[in-house]
């Protein structure tokens, strides 16, 4: 047997296995002040950019922000680091991630003892490019906190993560929302303990209940530590999710009644967090708004069916977020000649493609989303020569925030304008703007460097020369530490 | 080829088959005024009975009815009947049948082009049991709707029919409501010949339209010429529909919002027919009675979940009929005993029998209905030797309102009750009282004339003597003309 | 009620359906000599054409067939046709038809009780494009023999049919060897009922018997009057068979040992009639040469496995005849561009392709067989609006044999073999050259009459001018006389 | 992180996870000569017990067999363990195990990285049970190489493993044989990867091989290194293998032509290693008797039909050895009652028995066979909660073998008949008679010894007190030492 221990992380081989663990210090803690000089500050708020700016760093906080123009106190044993000629922006933001996914019955066997695991890579990955904080509005509720709160103690790096388990109503993986072939094929002990870990009892009985017991339902859950709620209004369309012909398309279907949805809303908001929506037609859509959630996923995706502008200016009056994933054109053209296998029709797309310039038009605060996760897990669901599935991916963590920006630059989004909804927008409408969203004094210190400037040309946020966290530096070459699905 | 004409009815055989056709005379429309005479009538009012009656009918109507101990005109053409030691009841009817019913791909494939020949043989099998009028709840518009005109037009016997087409919101056979796995298996220019002949445009994509819109798709519907419209306030349960291992239950999801429902519920109104649900959860028939609705199909039925007594309470204030398809102590044991193959569990059958007799002490007036259909079509879907289906099998047309009276007298219904459920109530939820359900000076003359009195035992409902529609006395030997599943 | 009766057809309409009757009144037998004068006759023995030739029909054979510039004695009553300019083959054979072909369960649930007007149809539609004798090689036994003997006795036109029924070893429609998945969804009476119709005990359980045991099985099945019997070598590959993902492919087993298809073998010669094979492996192929069978369904379909050259030469020596059924070049291109639909790869089309070259230029008898039904049976398997089906389909009915023609001569077979492939060859393989075949003196007088000469261009096989089979002209526009899935 | 090391295996725990290393010294190997005194030893040959034994021991071989009363030389060093009291049989073999099965695609998806750990732990669970050597017939093979050569090199406890690897001509776990359905809904990559694993080119494909092309592959997978090869004769039954309705029954298709079998025997022969067959039909067992195979698996098994009594004069003739895979009583009933769950037929289960009897009674030489493995693998298939399951369950490795004691007691052998073909006759049949089998001057030191005698009831085979493979006690209590599935 042989050890190795090389930062941090000890390697030993054996007969059976190798093995990696990593022991992650936290050293950075310790340091002093950073200092961060002459660049260009693009800060997040909307504002014009600053030009030689300084910034300063103390723990894990901004101290101060200024001009290199004025005079700026730094401590003596601050460390100076020089970014002339570089563009600073806040630490970016996915309003819409699924750090683990994937509902086949092969890749959850497979890493059902894994899950915290995969979550880390997925959060790592996500850090490594630029992505400080994410959203994960899908996924097993209990390995994600699990991973968050290692995270936050500083036990392990990776991207700060808020997480809302379950989406209200739906089934778990092997259920009525999502694999449902898997229900039928797989071992029924294995079923129901994978749909037990997804569903944490707000599955969808909950659909069931009276006004009264939903409440109580629903304050269990917000006690259960997460961090934000998500219910679906109506069904999911997971057509795709097994390798059947064909399966249930049920975005027609509703899961609650009004007065369920204001039991719902009404508790998570005395819980202290914010509550937001799976839809995907208009009819949900609209009770969204009429619901007065915070945020709605995915909304301008309504079947084939565009959004009326009446609904459209009441999401403006409401001043409800809304999260958007475009397509690129390049994407869209795929997809809609690969309509069988993407199981959208090339009315969809344009429907979709017309909305979200309809929405971004009209003034409505949009959030950069993508339903991203791990490397593309769908790859393990269909034949991997399918190439199609390589064009211009949405939803490949760690690649597809900047898709997102090509996407709506090409539908003719400003780059500031894409800044502030990958970065200001989301934490506004996670509630969160008093710590996160843009580089302002005694914010946590979030922030991404580049070579280039994003103004000039949206693909510019590629040119990442530093990431920082909670303001310590990001070892990005070390991440993932332990790649598993990557590697 | 050999011909031969006996009593209206033309039969040859040729090489390649054999044709039976009828030609249905209606003469008895010439006749004079039929007299009854002597009887107990138990007139469907709920009153008391009346010995020794006299019915004096002319033409379809009753033209006067009393004792014979008052003196009553009798024409002198009149036929006098005497019925001394019987027992009459009004014409009985059924809240909810299905003349054609199952949904495999085998069944429809096979008789697509004789739909109406089916349908005929159930109104047939149904007259032919006293049922005097039907209400078809669920089945083909068109081919229901012509056999209904014929009917009307005295061109072919058989129970007055009233026709809803599809239940809005549902898809046809192959879709998601019902024979799913039909959907992918089958020709697809087959399935969706068959699903277009039943939904009628009135398929589950009205879940998604805008209320306007959705209020015109109503519109036509109604002026399609049906009779009563029945539309699903929550998804349906098929998982017996397919030969598969297991179809999706959509009990928990609901089609359509409080305001869509006000717009279905409004503009069948307008057109001044009767508006009734389908419903399967506490959650569904909250909604249904906030709607107003006229009347609830099973309204019993709400999963494992039992109808609150608030939910009671407004059921009775708003005056909605509700009907209820009961089981017996046999089938319900038969039934529990074998949930795999009923997909029922011994709690939802216990929750099903109180709420029955909740609603009934409680006062809600129920409604006799037994989604009933010819033979047992269930038979069909699966291995024959399955015994247990043919346990007081509660919904084979022509048995089907027998065991439902022996179900409810097990519940506690008094005979009166059962009779009122049968005749009077169901006329009053489908806004017929004027004409029908009960034995009144100027109304249709349907009655059926027993042996033994009903009172005395509510199977004696099965001794029937005589049935008379339409002021027409039915030749009851004769149904079905041409059998064809009942051959 | 309407009757009318026009040229022995009586049409009435009723109240619930049409019918039309046919009386076929075989007035033709009544005819006297038939003289054909002044056509090219090329007479099916291979030999040079015979110009200005002279052939006299009486009654249902050839009397004398000579040159106009002999004498030949006619009779004063002899019908003397002119067909000066003209060209005449024999009939023409096709060595490989399903009369009834099609085993999905919606199709099957559709025409059960109408087999035989299925059959009637196929049967009338080959009489129709020259096709005066069919071998059906699978099918339902009974009615195809019910159909084989009106046509016989004259009560109906149409081709004259050879019947063998099941292929001994396979399973029914609904059972192992074809729609496997419609045995999982189908009601299980419906399932066995067709698979017994089908199946009449040779079905997959032959393959588990003793020799002694097998034997008295055949015995059996060849009393049952067949007209030849065909065994399964291998098994099935019929993957398209359902609308399901992918079935198994059962080419690389085998049903039988060498000890009991010498016994099938042995048991059908002592009947007196022909044995043939269905092999789909060089495995399977040199098992049926082994077994010294008479003739061989589909020799070239080989799997990705060419025939070995030894294998090729031991068929010549053996004498066994060889049924291909090739594809055109524009086929074969639409079949390998879409070979997921079509389940065949390139390398499959490639090797069937040189195998079908190879044995003709080897010398091995080929026979035209087309595997044809009616219409096109698939399309109701598949969506409409695959257009590839349509691309020079080599197994429609009536359009099979000259689609084959010409795949053939891509392959560089010549007319005048070709010819001889459909008709002298046939009758050969089949033991009825006494009978058929050829235009040669005392056999049944079946002809086509051509306007353009197919020596020239096999394309002019179409241009048919008169089919006589029997001695009787056949009224080709009459035909099919109710046509059902042609209509 | 805490290390821990006790007796060769050191433990620690991580963040992540808790580690088993074991470190197997052999240190055995170094010990002297083991004197075991006093026991009545039956020897596995069929010969009288012989009373106060004496056994020396020297490495792993026996030195020297005898009796109390005569003079043995025992060295000073040695080891005398004094067992009077006590019974010595041979080291008991299993002729059929598998010690990786389960063929759901989440039992492979989750092990697909351990499968060598898997292995071991059968192997271990073997030995603790006094299986000293079993025969793996079918299962992944470099695997299982992998484990076999491990023990062998004493870097590892376990039962002496011999190897097959894929059963010749059958698919891998997602193919034809086994898991189909898998094979549709898993993920192709996944599918691929797994079956290549298992066939290692020696699959379906081979049926459709020249004699040449086979003798080639044949040779290449000899040339592997497995111990013995086994073919199919015919086909699989799998319907039991995933969870869906019906798979189909493959049992009456065969696989290798009589001309493949000579082939396949005899390149198996030439590679000194001997050859066995897949069997269940008649008709396939008449096939491997001609092909004069060494041994045949389940060789009772055969559908409903009797084995005739003329083959088993055949194989009594030819002294094929037979592996038989009997049913207690209470087993037989419990299936015979579930029949839809086990898919066999009541007739079935008698036939079987029935065979078992005859072939006991003639004299055939039969063999132990379990098909066990580890746990209850169908378990992991099914509801766990059928019982049925579990009722004297045959294949549980472990306890499979003392119920195959128990089975072939029931069905009249006697105990001295039960030993040698657990021992004796199972080394015959694989040509280890030379090593093993039998308690005999210089074979292996293999021997169980038991509390009680054997003799008297075979139930005492469970009453083991020590086990000796190769001259070593094996530290039953210490195994299995890593456990997955038993944990």
């Amino acid at each position: 047997m042989k050890f190795s221990i090389v930062n941090n992380v000890i390697t030993f081989r054996s007969l059976f296995m190798s093995v990696t663990l990593v022991v992650w210090s936290g050293l950075a803690l310790c340091q002093g002040e950073i200092v961060l000089k002459g660049a260009t500050l693009i800060d997040g708020t909307g504002a014009p950019p600053l030009k030689n700016s300084i910034i300063v760093i103390d723990g894990d906080r901004f101290k101060r922000i200024g001009s290199t123009s004025k005079h700026i106190n730094i401590s003596k044993n601050a460390r100076v680091i020089d970014v002339s000629g570089k563009y600073i922006v806040p630490g970016l933001m996915d309003a819409n991630v699924h750090l683990f996914r994937d509902v086949s019955i092969e890749f959850i066997a497979r890493y059902e003892d894994r899950l915290e695991e995969l979550i880390t890579e997925g959060a790592q990955i996500a850090l490594k490019h630029g992505l400080t904080t994410v959203f994960d509005s899908w996924g097993p509720l209990q390995p994600l906190m699990n991973v968050r709160d290692r995270i936050n103690r500083g036990e392990i790096p990776g991207s700060r993560v808020y997480v809302a388990g379950n989406i209200v109503g739906l089934s778990g993986p092997f259920g009525r929302d999502f694999n449902a072939v898997g229900s039928w094929i797989a071992p029924k002990t294995f079923v129901n303990r994978i749909n037990a870990i997804f569903e944490e009892n707000t599955g969808p009985q909950l659909s069931l209940l009276s006004p009264n017991e939903l409440r109580g339902e629903i304050r269990k859950y917000v006690n259960r530590d997460i961090d934000f709620l998500k219910y679906a209004v109506n069904g999911h369309d997971c057509r795709g999710c097994s390798g059947f012909p064909e399966l249930l398309n049920l975005s027609s279907v509703l899961l609650f009644t009004p007065e369920a949805q204001d039991v719902i809303v009404d508790e998570t908001h005395k819980g202290n967090i914010t509550v937001q929506t799976h839809t995907s037609s208009v009819v949900a859509l609209q009770q969204a708004v009429n619901a007065r959630v915070d945020m709605m996923q995915h909304c301008a995706m309504t079947g084939e069916i565009p959004i009326p502008d009446a609904l459209i200016n009441q999401m403006l009056e409401t001043k409800i977020f809304c999260a958007v994933q475009p397509r690129t054109s390049k994407r869209m053209k795929a997809e809609s000649e690969n309509s069988n296998l993407f199981r959208r029709t090339p009315k969809m797309q344009n429907v979709w493609h017309e909305n979200q310039i309809r929405l971004m038009k009209a003034g409505v605060p949009l959030l950069l989303a993508t339903d991203a996760g791990v490397a593309n897990p769908i790859k393990t669901e269909v034949e991997v020569d399918q190439k199609e599935f390589d064009v211009e991916h949405p939803e490949m963590l760690g690649e597809a925030h900047f898709i997102w920006f090509r996407a709506m630059s090409q539908k003719g989004m400003k780059p500031m304008q894409s800044i502030v909804s990958a970065t200001r927008n989301i934490a506004a409408a996670y509630g969160k703007l008093q710590d996160l969203g843009t580089v302002e004094k005694n914010k946590l210190a979030d922030l991404v460097i580049l070579n280039k400037n994003p103004l000039d040309n949206i693909e510019n946020m590629r040119s990442i020369s530093m990431v920082i966290k909670n303001g310590e530096i990001v070892d990005r070459e070390a991440l993932p530490i332990n790649p598993i699905l990557t590697k």
